[in-house]
């Protein structure tokens, strides 16, 4: 199976603490690398992990609060250094580009690559990137300032036919192809062989959607509904459900629900408040909703598995 | 005697590395506690080593290279989150100012305490800051965009009068004042004591001069002469003269040049290319010229010496 693997580079919420740095996420889905968010301190986090950030080529960022982009002026720098010349794309609130071109003018600096801007354009389910295995499109999140969520789908994948199949039935180019797309086998003498019997079971796509930062808000359901995984923000723990409000986040409790109502098959939570040491009790109160949550903790992998 | 301790946060040039960070110092005078450039992550080194960045009050920005600034809205931002009211005054740039209000801007973020920013003039000896114990002023580097380096001084201290002179003596509270600036005492029998033998020494004022970035040049030599403490970049190894030259950077061994030719008490080089990963050759070669040389290493503090 293709990969489908997601690395937590930063999990604190606004101010980084001597043990957790701002949000940033890698993303690698059969070999594309989409960095998530990228709070101060990501280029340092992905050479602490051995990730090579050129090999990132599509950059995706919620929004301007700075624990979600501080750190991307130092990076794109970086890449510029170490002789970088290949395009990188920019997923971004509009206003990101003015305060990127601002620092490169005021330090007279040119990036030895181009930079294309994608605009958020805040609306949900609008695709924003596709290719022959990917498609990214936005969720509308509901935080003090425009921001959005994404959720990045595998697109289906053809049919596998084993080469002792191939073999057995002496299968022409033709053949295959057609077998490949749902055809039956209809061989000289009449028999039929269906597709099923000639086909390695496929996997159905999987699909990751990353919610940071936002509100406790239901009108994300529709869109995230069944997910393998959910990222989720969790800032709080219940008690403090007042506070989370005040700010636009979210309590452990309430990432829960929302994974539990949307159906998802695996929850993660973050974006953890500076105040928690211990994250052992955000963990039980989603848990005490939703079972099937983790922890995102910088530095770890987790393998986006299939549920089907 | 007072306070006079630098502190390395960071001594990485333009790319960190997953062992070094970009560019920051902090310097404690007499309680004072000036931040001295701020690359990406100073905020977590702060934290690392245990520093309470609440008290810096000051901070001196030398140039408007990402290496020395990107930390500096985010610290901005933690300072704010953490509750800050205090005024901060920030001596840097003019086009800072306009780096950070448009990320204040766009993050819908207001700033709840005062930033005074004091722009550079970029002419050398200029007084930028003053208080009863410290004086600050600025060098005029070399480099490929306006840069300042900054001379620390502390101001000269009253001599002091041990009690028991005081008791011996049974001085009133003018005669104090008057040995203390300078007076014998003339004792009602005409009797002469000289200044000398009634004042405690006083150590004469140290300072520590910061120049980084720049080339090699001997036009700052007037300003840091005999400085008790000289940090210098040194970004290559002799052999890289020439890219040095080509980037406006300076060699160990110039560096070490300098250090001999202003007659300087104590050497540090800082400022490394990503390239050396072993720190010895570069320290070889500034003591080669300069013996009294130490590297800046992170987490590291110097207390600056008086020499005289």
């Amino acid at each position: 199976m293709q990969n489908f693997e997601l690395t937590i580079l930063g999990c604190s919420s606004a101010t980084p603490t001597s043990k957790r740095n701002p949000t940033a996420q890698l993303l690698n889905i059969a070999e594309r690398f989409f960095l998530i968010d990228c709070g101060e301190a990501t280029q340092i986090q992905l050479r602490r992990f051995k990730l090579k950030f050129q090999r990132i080529n599509h950059i995706f960022i919620s929004h301007l609060h700075g624990d979600h982009y501080f750190g991307l002026v130092g990076l794109l720098s970086s890449m510029h250094l170490l002789g970088r010349t290949v395009e990188l794309h920019l997923y971004c609130p509009a206003e990101l580009q003015e305060i990127i071109e601002i620092q490169l003018k005021h330090s007279q600096s040119h990036i030895n690559f181009n930079i294309v801007y994608h605009p958020h354009q805040f609306i949900n389910n609008d695709l924003i990137f596709e290719d022959e295995r990917v498609e990214v499109r936005t969720i509308v999140l509901n935080h003090r300032i425009p921001c959005c969520g994404f959720i990045f789908k595998e697109k289906p994948l053809m049919a596998n036919i084993s080469k002792e199949v191939i073999h057995t039935y002496q299968l022409s180019v033709e053949q295959i192809i057609a077998i490949k797309t749902g055809a039956d086998l209809i061989k000289e003498n009449g028999d039929v062989i269906y597709n099923k019997d000639l086909i390695t079971a496929v996997h159905q796509p999987r699909s990751y959607a990353y919610c940071s930062d936002t509100c406790y808000d239901e009108r994300i359901l529709e869109y995230i509904q069944g997910v393998d995984l959910l990222y989720h923000e969790a800032t709080f723990l219940q008690e403090m459900e007042i506070r989370a409000k005040e700010t636009f986040h979210t309590t452990a409790f309430q990432a829960g629900m929302i994974a539990q109502k949307a159906a998802v098959k695996q929850l993660m939570i973050g974006h953890y408040s500076a105040r928690y040491k211990d994250l052992a009790p955000l963990l039980a109160e989603a848990r005490s909703v939703f079972e099937n949550t983790v922890l995102a903790n910088e530095g770890e992998s987790l393998i986006i598995k299939n549920y089907d």
